[in-house]
């Protein structure tokens, strides 16, 4: 490999570092800058350029040397700094020249800070054609005063002051045309008559896309799901697992899974934890949690199907009634919100900006109705079904906003499901163990979260079912041996962190609460 | 499907049920009991069974109904609870009859303690033959006095106390014949001249195995190594992000990925977080950690290879030095160092008991090396090698130990690798560009942990190494398009939770910290 850089970085950087040694200020000293590569700044006789030095684009940060220097947050930009000289470093967003002055907007994920350079002693004319030559969305360094504004800055999260640069470095410059353009791509969808970008577009270019500030705040958002799902779990005492994604059978059933090569023989990806996290139970984990990428080969093209998501699973032992379980999960599931409410107020306004929705309602405890009743809920509004009919995706919506009418949560639980409608493993209710089961779903504003039950701890009674589903026992051997050696009554229950997100900022499409979403339809980036 | 067990409950369990009434101590009046299947203790006459409705096999438990009942905990049985009359629900791991006593072993997790049966005024010979006869690993319900013991009970962890039993029911049965048996399996194997079990053994009945308290402590131990690495990641404003698994093409050079059929084209299994996490960081998260499946069709069968495994791994923004981020990754180790060996002291005592170990030492902060300091030691003792030459694994080893001799410490860091022995997104060190890079190993007792570096953060850059390296540029275009439209510098890394668990618990295999493991001759369980 050639030394790409070194050349240029020998002869040009000295000028610019002797420049900066003269910063007492900062300890700057060692960085090594390469000029700008345009001819305007060049110095031509008389017409010496004033701000040599201070201006240009950097070598590639190569690790060269440690240089001590202080970089400020934008978001510690406040009237609290005022008249201090900074270093920031941070995109530029936008720049508008005027005259012999250049105004620009910095962003630093969700901060914005409003930029000013204008010809003087010490800037010249070059430096400021420079800097309005920047291209959108490079990464700059700016050296610079904190002034205080006597009009607000409306337009960026540090509205009290702004930055007088003197030095102005280009870190790393982006393309002259960009894909798309942050403000189109953070306009609410609602303001006619201006470019949005559609969502391919967004896709194709994630990488821009995700740098909007609603971007941002979304997916902070949903690391804040999964650390809360975790946060309250370790507080019960359950213990973090990690189960197998390569799987030797199609387990649960055979349809909608993805099939591996695996060395001279073929395997599967893992539908779900499911069965992983019981085999636990009956190792004596007591109480498991797991957070991991679920696969299903369904060939869904929807607002809420993916193909690979963050399936976020728990399963725990009780002594006597599943309920002791729904009750954990119930409070689960309400510190989550709580948690969302208090910690990321917000992100959650920076995503209503964008994307308005109603906050989320929810009740502690939760909502919990029997399906029965919900179904007597859809009767009473006009539906025709019988009581253990399979909710449809319209009833589930309508029967969502049925509960928020009468109840007035985006939240509830819908225990005892038809024993038919559920997978094998789940227990029959006693009651009445031919129709109806020990089982649960959760809704969010009317769509279903997380879908969980009491399972079969008995492995002659697992095997029964399993035959009844027209599963071939054999495929499932290492299941079904888990119950042979004692096993306690266990229930559980599995969410998609990214469906959980969607719904609680009531997003319009799953693919906003996946960073790089997977479809039938989209594999890149 | 039929109702498989109302028929015997609803017959049966009401006898049982109106001898727990008459118990004022508790609180169980529901409890639905059915009496044990056998014959020795059915009223005959005279010969009234006096413990009838204390024992027998509890009716499947199906959630009838919500018994408040405490249940204590096998470690909360101390001397505190003298004379107290509680209910356990544990295994039983062993049992002993002796003429009209029997003396067994609960176990709940990593607890044991001492319970005892003798014939007396309320307990029937047939009650203590139906006690001894239970099979080993069943899950049994006891109610009995804590009885405090005039001397310790050196086999339980429970040494003070003892359960003096006055009901017994099971409640799930184990098959009478266990592929392995607990004691074997929790045997060190310097135990000359008694049973041991084999790994493969071991893992074909993985749920039995996972119970030896040897296990219990192991996959707590991993679970507290994710829990320390988000904890100090999160305290140092890190997001956490989840990329995804199935991708459109082998990125990482193309050997040793899996391929998936996806509907109907193909695509692969990730081999590493590597592209996406660095992605993110172009899309402005600056600091980013993610802890997920990581695939590798390596056809390696050896005691450190797997083809699934955890992968935690971060990426972060720097300024000017990738040793910047040495000290975050320096920073995250020590801490979780610190934190294994002050929160998990039981566990490393109880997995030392079976595998031993020496302690883990290390140095705070850790000792750096450069890579031909590392290479001039192995010189030093011998070992002829060029100093750019890759490090072979007994040389890696080697150099573990020369390095435990000379610094007194189990952890190190090698920096400045060759670059002829990275990936392409390596960057070189700008003072040997052709010869070094801005990348490092980390070792714990010997053995490579993680691989980071500081990565190519300029798009043009980066295509020319990753066509110097062989790559196909189409197939990695969204990777390098990341690139184009600014980006930070930025260093990062990744290790193998179960590598990690392996090597800070002195295990000899990374089988044994594996929960399921994958490896070329294994997918099940």
């Amino acid at each position: 490999m050639d030394n790409m850089d070194s050349g240029d970085e020998g002869q040009l950087s000295k000028k610019a570092l002797k420049k900066q040694q003269k910063d007492a200020e900062k300890a700057a000293k060692k960085a090594q800058y390469k000029k700008q590569d345009g001819k305007e700044n060049e110095p031509k006789g008389d017409d010496k350029d004033v701000s040599e030095g201070c201006y240009g684009d950097l070598v590639m940060i190569q690790s060269r040397e440690r240089i001590d220097r202080k970089i400020y947050a934008l978001k510690e930009l406040t009237s609290d700094l005022a008249d201090k000289k900074v270093w920031v470093r941070a995109r530029l967003q936008t720049s508008r020249s005027k005259g012999k002055q250049c105004f620009f907007v910095l962003r630093q994920q969700k901060w914005t800070v409003q930029g000013l350079i204008y010809v003087g002693d010490k800037i010249s004319k070059q430096m400021v054609k420079f800097v309005a030559g920047i291209h959108k969305e490079s990464i700059i360094d700016v050296e610079g005063y904190v002034r205080t504004v006597s009009q607000k800055v409306e337009s960026c999260t540090q509205q009290d002051v702004e930055l007088h640069a003197e030095q102005v470095w280009v870190v790393s410059a982006a393309e002259p045309r960009l894909p798309l353009l942050i403000e189109d791509a953070s306009r609410p969808d609602s303001e006619e008559g201006l470019a949005t970008v559609n969502q391919d577009t967004r896709l194709d270019n994630r990488v821009i896309d995700l740098r909007t500030t609603t971007n941002q705040a979304i997916f902070r958002l949903e690391a804040g799901v999964c650390k809360l799902f975790r946060e309250v779990l370790d507080n019960e005492g359950f213990v973090e697992i990690h189960t197998p994604k390569i799987i030797s059978a199609a387990s649960e059933g055979g349809a909608n899974v993805f099939k591996v090569s695996y060395f001279k023989g073929s395997a599967y990806l893992a539908q779900s934890p499911q069965l992983y996290k019981q085999m636990c139970i009956s190792a004596d984990f007591e109480k498991v949690y797991t957070v991991g990428g679920v696969f299903r080969a369904e060939d869904s093209n929807t607002h809420r199907h993916l193909t690979e998501f963050v399936g976020a699973d728990m399963e725990m032992c009780f002594n006597y009634h599943y309920h002791e379980v729904l009750d954990v999960l119930d409070k689960l599931f309400v510190s989550i919100f709580k948690g969302l409410r208090d910690r990321y107020v917000e992100e959650i306004a920076t995503v209503g900006k964008q994307y308005p929705a109603e906050p989320f309602k929810f009740l502690e405890p939760s909502l919990r109705l029997e399906y029965k009743e919900g179904v007597a809920m859809l009767r009473e509004a006009g539906i025709e079904m019988e009581d253990d009919e399979d909710l449809s995706t319209p009833n589930e919506k309508l029967l969502g906003r049925l509960v928020k009418a009468k109840y007035d949560t985006d939240f509830y639980i819908l225990d005892k499901f038809p024993l038919a409608v559920r997978p094998f493993y789940t227990m029959p209710d006693p009651n009445n163990p031919a129709k109806w089961s020990n089982s649960y779903d959760f809704f969010m504003r009317g769509e279903e979260i997380m879908s969980g039950a009491q399972r079969i701890h008995d492995a002659k009674f697992l095997e029964e079912r399993a035959k009844l589903h027209g599963i071939d026992i054999e495929t499932i051997k290492g299941y079904i041996d888990a119950f042979r050696y004692g096993a306690p009554p266990h229930a559980g229950g599995g969410i998609g962190l990214e469906r959980v997100t969607m719904l609680y900022l009531g997003l319009d499409n799953i693919r906003k609460s996946s960073l790089f979403p997977r479809d039938p339809k989209r594999l890149t980036p």
